[in-house]
């Protein structure tokens, strides 16, 4: 049965509402997802959260109740609380009726399987949560295997990546790494990293790509450092047609993305 | 010679920071772009701020002293100010050195020339800013006119908006119609109406796209309305390789229109 939290203050309470917060996150190797549409979309991914918490309304529905029914079975903490009392843990002032926390992810570098798939996106320092989630959604769209973060990235297990990854964060895989871990990592295996670049005459949509390609993305502001770019095994250029000399970081990986799917199935 | 304002309550200070809101915008005409590097690409398109506010170290550039000039050579209004009071008009913590604000341009659908470009973009209930933003961008380095914001849609002239644009509301084309305005526009002259859809077999990849080509993007959670999807000439897919059925609306409307540029190029 699920326990019912009336209290503001309850520990728990306090505990899920801190989540939106990195260090508690670390400390606590959880992180929020809300909402029915991507607690569905994790379960169906055989993954069920450590805590659900609902108001009753959000139990009503057959999917939630069933969802709810699977966390406890599976020893998980099922709450039903007020409107009001999952609003200060989701921090929204209309929250959605349903909230999970999820154990963090294992998110070495060997925890992937490049084998899995023929394109992973490789971030660098890429500070834009936003940005992070968009691009496990469109890895999801485009059939990658997931997202290397390298160096300082934007916590991937944000409520903000979350939300825009629109549940792809479960069907993605996500590894954090420093540089020097990464390069070596790569060289161990197959895998062509291919940067996007303007420093290079390749255009995106001629290029020799081959699978399993590992498409860096760099910083939102800066792009990707020389030492990286030359560390590629291919740039390529996304040729410019207006005033502006960049695109925002996500539509870069996936018109990259789409692009190298595109040239594999016209073989 | 610019004026000084030392007090948080100075009306100017009030009515830019009121410029966040868009009942504020409306009545006033006006709306806030921050940043020399925005300031800047909107200069080079011929288009001056009527008010820029900035700090002393902000005006030390040489490029800011040359705009600031500029503006108020344009008879435009020139403040200097302490970074505490730009932090008020802006609303950020960590503000830029230099805020402008500019006059809003005519949004109707005759202030479009459709002949100047070759791809246009339709927005449809896109209520996220940074979406309208980054559509804004990517259509200013793939070559379109502008974009088309069709029903309600949030407003293009938010501060978040201009922010994801980089620069390109400066140079795109924007207007703002209701849908039974937008189709007699359209069919007035030429231009191939193409929708993004799951409801059709067309692959993006393959399509006989015509220019004028008109990209419609559905709203961010709904797509597009069945009665919309059947006024357009040509309905297409992106096809999904994943669990998700669906992209962000700036990733979809970038995709296909990168496709559209490279499928015209290959011909």
């Amino acid at each position: 049965m699920p326990r019912e939290i009336s209290s503001f203050s309850n520990s728990t309470v306090k505990m899920i509402r801190a989540l939106r917060d990195k260090k508690a996150r670390r400390e606590h190797g959880l992180f929020l997802a809300e909402g029915l549409r991507i607690i569905a979309e994790a379960r169906d991914e055989g993954q069920l959260p450590q805590l659900i918490a609902f108001s009753e309304k959000g139990a009503a529905h057959p999917l939630a109740a069933e969802i709810i029914a699977e966390t406890e079975a599976a020893g998980g903490d099922a709450i039903v609380t007020s409107p009001d009392i999952l609003s200060k843990m989701s921090g929204k002032d209309n929250p959605q009726m349903l909230l999970g926390a999820y154990a963090q992810p294992d998110t070495s570098l060997s925890a992937i399987d490049r084998s899995s798939a023929d394109i992973w996106f490789v971030g660098e320092k890429l500070r834009d949560p936003g940005n992070i989630g968009t691009i496990l959604r469109t890895g999801d769209a485009v059939g990658a295997g997931g997202l290397i973060l390298i160096d300082d990235c934007a916590d991937p297990f944000s409520v903000e990546t979350v939300r825009a990854s629109m549940g792809a964060l479960f069907t993605q895989g996500i590894a954090q790494a420093r540089w020097d871990e990464f390069l070596p990592w790569l060289r161990c295996g197959d895998g062509q990293l291919v940067g996007t670049s303007l420093n290079t005459d390749f255009d995106y949509a001629d290029a020799p790509y081959k699978a399993p390609c590992f498409l860096l993305i760099g910083n939102e502001s800066q792009g990707l450092p020389k030492e990286y770019e030359d560390a590629c095994d291919l740039l390529v250029k996304i040729p410019m047609a207006g005033k502006a000399d960049s695109l925002n970081a996500a539509i870069a990986a996936a018109v990259t993305a789409f692009q190298v799917r595109s040239h594999w199935r016209n073989r």
